[in-house]
């Protein structure tokens, strides 16, 4: 039998128990930690294979850990080993005859994006944390403000390489655009967080960076007037993102950033930004949402540095929070026709249950994002006060046709919501394919998968 | 135990054995025929979820038909029942607040493009056959000619209700546009040719209609200078749809069609559809398109039946080539920098064997089909030939980097090509989920994935 320092012959790229740093036993949240008894950093696929071979033999189950900024849980280990691929990092190919790049699964989402635009090249899939890996993106399927116009992460997987639970390699997909051969296993393992293969590699699509970007914001008297424009802005076009800011929650950011919106006076805001292949594109485009919208004052941001303060504003928004009070991140998707009834009842339950919450987020695909404050809570009362919220957000985005995760994933965090929101049949089958892949559940045993 | 009579009430919805049409027991290329006991035309989900527990109880195999334009052999059915889906053809209902519409599965894309489009809203996937159920479509993850802006059906797929091998009713997805809860079941169905469930009925995505279409065909003196162009094309736009025809192809359709392509001297054309919100849109893409574009002469269509008469003669090619000689289609795709190496060796291979092939397709997406010509071959010529070209094209797209179905499927037509194309453990994958989804392999048991 191999020893491990066979396998990982660096002695600094393997860690045992008592000296595991704290950071690596969480996840983006560090509110619960675990426990493990070994954490590697393989830089090759075949290190990560015989890892998971040494890891069956040795009875140890495995946690794969990208940059562990999950608010799910997912990275919490329960015990094993961990696999923290943060150094298989290379980029191994930008094919820019088939607009494809093929990187090693632990590359930093912002690594990859200065990279492709350096090349005038475009990743379209933008979530919030930067310093997220590009594998822990696909294993969640990660979203972001850009997903209006360009969908998910999902959308550009073109190939993915994967060592599977008995440390087989598998090759899955093509620089193909199209592919109707067979059933589409690489659409199982986007999203699977890690319960069904670890990712070493993947090939990923590019677009042609868009030339011209511009950043409006358009500001309303009430909160239902910003919502009800919504819709009516994407039946006139496709904004590249469409964020929804109420004017309490901007005070926030704003305190936080530093910097401040313009229209003080609105209730709640739209931030908008259109992209195009040049200036008259971007007027033109302008030109169309401006004449569709209602009632409503508007500013253009008229250089880099007026869009960049705004954006820095919202993307502020979480910390800014966090700065004052510990904070639950709640990540839910209901129909964009819901999204004002979804809004107005967490307004009914905060004067209900006096528990602070802000609502913002990506109104464009209906994915809201809620941070619940704890304010001056001892643990029992947080906990129980979260218990409570929860159950009845849930509840309710359930009614309304929604889903408990769009963009963030169940780990462990979300079982129970879960289980409610998703048919026992449905459930059962995902059960089944995960018995299938990993038949001694070795793969991230902690997460909802093997809890349903 | 039930009888068929107590499920289906309509005695004419009930045809047996000797009584089943011959067009019912094979495929669109009607080379190849099968044999069934009975045919029967569900109306409602719940009769199929019945007929399914039927063909259980009475040890038979179960054959889906939508429309059966299949190019792959995969609805010539192998004794059993054949339930044939075209009586659901309900549209349940038009969401326009959530962009959505949800239809039974056996409706004919051309009865849910023309009824959407009368809204103003948009279907974007767009496969030759408009006679094809939306069943089918989901069911082999149709593309065709939109595909290059807009994606192929699984781009539009929002939820889905099956009837699953035990007769079980699933509900798939939902109207939510972001989804990250669990693995996706699914993508699992699209492109699953019938194999793993009974798609009954379906949620698709619609977009606002485009206001404005204009086409403009673009000729060049050699076929390589065509192709180059392609890419240069896909870096500077995304058009809405991207064809390359050759001239010798061409006159094929124009004999056919009665109508003429505009620059008769080129050797091979591209021919371009662009669409936008207005007529300055359009017109800057055009723009942008002819700058980048090398040595050239082009054509833009002033008017609709403009037009509609180059898109008639491409339409018209498949049918164009059958009034003449009985045909063989091939439907491969190669990355987007590999058509030119992929149609220069079909000009080799033409000469070599003497059998004469017409190369057209998705130059978009790297998307060729050809028609390989019987011309005067006798039965057993003929199919020494096919044996032959096909063993050629599928490895050379294979060397290419290629898949031997980019839109058609598999079917039973390919599985030869597909078992050299897909890894034997990603196969094993596929076989699995299978046999989980449909332990008794009562559905499709003549397509590919039984005999792998
Ligand atoms: C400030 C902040 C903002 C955020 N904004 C967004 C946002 O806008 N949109 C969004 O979608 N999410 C957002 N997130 C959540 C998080 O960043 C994403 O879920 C991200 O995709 C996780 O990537 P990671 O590398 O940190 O993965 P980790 O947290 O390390 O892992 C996440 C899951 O994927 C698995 N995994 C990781 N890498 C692999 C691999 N190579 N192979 C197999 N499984 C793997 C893990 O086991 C785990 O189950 C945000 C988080 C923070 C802290
Ligand atoms: C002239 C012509 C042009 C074509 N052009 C294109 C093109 O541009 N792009 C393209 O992709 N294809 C094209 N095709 C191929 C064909 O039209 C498509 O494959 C189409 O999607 C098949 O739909 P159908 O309703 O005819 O399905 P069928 O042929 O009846 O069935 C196809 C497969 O799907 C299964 N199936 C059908 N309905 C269901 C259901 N409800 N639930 C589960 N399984 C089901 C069947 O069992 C079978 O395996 C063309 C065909 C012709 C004849």
């Amino acid at each position: 039998m191999k020893k491990l320092t066979d396998i990982i012959v660096d002695s600094d790229r393997i860690i045992t128990k008592d000296h595991i740093p704290q950071s690596h036993l969480t996840d983006g949240l560090k509110s619960h930690y675990g426990q493990a008894e070994i954490l590697v950093y393989p830089k090759t696929t075949d290190e990560v294979a015989q890892l998971v071979k040494y890891a069956n033999q040795n009875n140890l189950k495995i946690t794969t850990r990208g940059a562990g900024t999950n608010l799910v849980g997912s990275t919490i280990p329960n015990g094993g080993m961990i696999i923290d691929l943060s150094l298989m990092n290379t980029i191994i190919e930008l094919d820019k005859s088939t607009f494809t790049v093929t990187v090693q699964s632990g590359i930093l989402l912002q690594d990859l994006q200065q990279f492709v635009e350096k090349q005038n090249l475009f990743y379209p899939p933008d979530p919030g944390a930067k310093n997220a890996t590009v594998g822990g993106n696909i294993s969640t399927n990660a979203g972001g403000m850009r997903a209006v116009k360009y969908g998910v992460t999902r959308d550009y997987v073109q190939a993915l390489e994967v060592v599977m639970a008995d440390g087989t390699v598998l090759n899955i997909g093509s620089k193909n655009i199209k592919d109707n051969t067979g059933l589409s296993l690489k659409h199982l393992f986007i999203g699977s967080e890690g319960t069904l293969g670890i990712i070493t590699q993947c090939t990923l699509k590019l677009i042609a960076k868009p030339s011209v970007f511009e950043t409006l914001i358009i500001g309303f008297n009430t909160i239902e007037q910003a919502v009800a424009n919504i819709t009516t802005i994407l039946q006139t076009l496709t904004p590249t993102a469409l964020e929804f800011v109420e004017r309490q929650v901007a005070q926030w950011g704003e305190r936080y950033s530093g910097f401040q919106f313009p229209l003080p006076d609105s209730k709640a805001y739209l931030i908008i930004m259109l992209d195009g292949a040049n200036k008259q594109h971007i007027v033109q485009q302008r030109q169309q949402l401006l004449a569709n919208l209602g009632d409503c004052n508007y500013f253009i941001a008229e250089t880099i540095e007026q869009a960049n303060q705004i954006w820095t504003v919202r993307g502020s928004l979480v910390r800014a929070v966090e700065a004052v009070t510990e904070q639950d991140p709640i990540d839910i998707v209901v129909p964009i026709n819901r999204i004002a009834d979804f809004i107005h009842y967490t307004k009914q339950l905060q004067s209900q249950s006096g528990v602070r919450m802000l609502a913002f987020g990506h109104a464009g695909d209906g994915n809201i994002h809620l941070c619940i404050l704890r304010d001056g809570r001892d643990d029992k009362q947080w906990s129980e006060a979260l218990e409570q919220i929860h159950n009845a957000l849930y509840q309710k985005c359930h009614e309304l046709g929604g889903l408990p995760s769009a963009e963030h994933g169940i780990g462990t965090a979300k079982v129970k919501y879960f289980n409610n929101a998703i048919a026992q049949e449905n459930r059962q089958l995902m059960q089944q394919i995960k018995q299938q892949f990993d038949p001694n559940n070795i793969l991230n045993n902690q997460v909802y998968i093997t809890q349903l």
